[in-house]
C-alpha cells in the first residue's frame, strides 16, 4: 500500500482506537501498517487525544516502555454523558413503565445497542481503576449492560446461570438467600470459565436488596477469586442496609406508587428537594 | 467553539460513526457542528468513506434527500474478516473445548467483546438487506452475539425468556418441540416486548435441529411480526433437516469425536476435502 496520508492515518487509527476501547495497541503497529515515522503518529495520537477531550468523547491513555501502547478510554463523564443520563432518566419516569407490583419495566432500554453501549462505558469508568479482569453478572436482564461494560474495559464477560445446563461441562453452584423474598436461590458457572486467582467486577441492570450481588461475592470466592466492584444501573433506595457492603449505581429509586402513577427515581447522589 | 480544523473534523467524524454504526448521521449536524461548509463536511466523508473501504474495514452508506444521511456499515466480509474467521474456526478445533456428550465449549468466545462484535458484525452484513425492525434471541448463551448484530444493525434486541418472570407484566407464552430432544419447552416474551407488524432477526450461537428457531417463529406471529431471518454462528451438518428452511450460519459442525479427541468445523460453504 502507497504511503498514506495524515488526514487518512488520523481516520484509520480512529476507527482502530474505537472498534476495540480499552485495548492497547503499539505504536509500531501504527508506524509499520502506514509507513510512518514514529514521531508523526505521536503527532497523531496527540492530535486524536485533543479531539476526544475537546468534545468530551473520552482521551487516550498511554504506557510508556517496551510493552506500552495506547488506548482509548470512553467518557465516563462530562458534559455529553451528563445529558445522556438525564435524558435516560426521564425516560424511566414514565408512568407507563409501572408494572404491576411496583415494578418498573426497563427491559426495552437494556435492549437498546446505543443505550447499553454509553451505560457500559459510563459503568466501566466507575470501576477502571480496580483493574478487572473479568465482568460478572447473572443472567438475563443484565447481561446486554454487563457485555457492553466488559467491552469498555476490555475484559471477558462471564455469565452466572441459574439453572445448570450440561452442555458447558463441569459446574460450580451455590445456594444463596435472596434478599427481597427471603427465597433459596442458585447459581452456577463452568468450572473452565474463570482461572483462580482473578479480580471480577460485577455488573447488574437493577439492585434491591443485594442478595444477588452477594450470591456472585460467594461464587467469586468459590473461583479463588475476588470481587473488586459491584456496579448497577439502577438500585433501590429501601432498604438502605444491602447484603454487600460497597456497590455503585447511576440512579436511585425511591419508590414506585402505582395508586398515583408516580415513579420518583434521581440519579445517585442528586437527588434534589 | 473555534473552526474546527479538517484532521480534526476527520477524527470527531470517525467517532460520531464508528461510535454507532448503522445509525444515520445527517450532513447537517456535521456543518452545525463544526461550523464547517457542506462542501467540505462532503469532503471529509468520501475521504473517511476511502479509508475504511482501502482497509476492508466497511463503508459509509448514504441516503440523499431532506430525510438522508450517512451511516457506518461494519465489513461483514474482505480480507480482515476471513482472516478473523479463519483464526475463529482454528481457535474451536481445539479438542479441549470437547465436553461430556459431544458438546462443544465455546462459552468464553461468546464472552469476549471483541470475538462477539465482529461476529456480530458479519451476521448484521448477512441480513442487512432484510432490513430488519428487531433482533430477537432465546436466553441465555446467544444474548451477546444477538447484542452486538442488533448494536450493527442499530435496532432494538429482543431477548425471549425460557421462564416467566413477573417482573416484565403480562407475557406471551408459546410452547414448542424441541427438535433434538423431542420434549416440550417454553419460551415467553413480554407483550409490550414488540409492536405489532415488525420485521424479526433471529440471532443464536449454536443450530442443531431448529427447534428454538421454529418456536421463534411461532412466537413472533403471536407479535403480529415476520421472522425475516436467522443467523447462527454454529450450524450442526445432522440433521441436515432443520425446522427452519432457510437459515445462515458461519460455521458448520460436522463432528466432535469424543474417543478420538477429534473436532470436525468448518466455515459453511468452505468444506475442503
Amino acid at each position: 500500500m502507497d504511503k498514506i496520508k495524515r488526514n487518512e492515518r488520523i481516520a484509520a487509527m480512529m476507527h482502530a482506537f474505537i472498534t476495540r476501547p480499552g485495548h492497547y495497541l503499539s505504536l509500531n503497529e501504527f508506524t509499520e501498517r502506514f509507513g510512518a515515522a514514529k514521531s508523526s503518529v505521536s503527532e497523531d495520537i496527540s492530535l486524536l487525544r485533543r479531539v476526544l477531550e475537546d468534545f468530551g468523547l473520552g482521551t487516550l491513555h498511554t504506557i510508556v516502555g517496551a510493552a506500552g501502547g495506547v488506548k482509548y478510554v470512553p467518557a465516563a463523564e462530562g458534559e455529553p454523558v451528563d445529558a445522556f443520563l438525564d435524558e435516560l432518566g426521564e425516560t424511566l419516569l414514565d408512568p407507563a413503565r409501572i408494572l404491576p407490583g411496583g415494578f418498573l419495566y426497563m427491559t426495552d432500554i437494556l435492549c437498546r445497542p446505543d443505550a447499553v453501549s454509553r451505560i457500559g462505558d459510563i459503568l466501566a469508568g466507575r470501576f477502571r481503576e480496580k483493574e478487572p479482569d473479568f465482568v460478572v453478572t447473572v443472567e438475563t436482564k443484565g447481561i446486554p449492560v454487563a457485555m457492553m461494560t466488559a467491552r469498555a474495559l476490555d475484559c471477558p464477560l462471564v455469565i452466572a446461570r441459574r439453572d445448570v445446563k450440561s452442555m458447558e461441562g463441569s459446574v460450580i453452584t451455590i445456594n444463596y438467600v435472596s434478599a427481597s423474598s427471603r427465597s433459596m436461590q442458585a447459581m452456577s458457572l463452568p468450572k473452565r470459565a474463570m482461572p483462580p486467582g482473578k479480580r471480577a467486577l460485577m455488573v447488574d441492570d437493577f439492585m434491591k436488596g443485594g442478595g444477588t450481588a452477594n450470591g456472585v461475592r460467594q461464587l467469586m470466592a468459590e473461583f479463588g477469586a475476588s470481587l473488586v466492584g459491584v456496579g448497577v444501573l439502577i438500585a433501590t433506595d429501601f432498604p438502605q442496609e444491602k447484603k454487600v457492603q460497597e456497590y455503585t449505581s447511576l440512579f436511585t429509586l425511591y419508590g414506585v406508587d402505582e395508586a398515583r402513577e408516580h415513579v420518583e427515581l434521581h440519579r445517585t447522589g442528586k437527588k434534589s428537594g
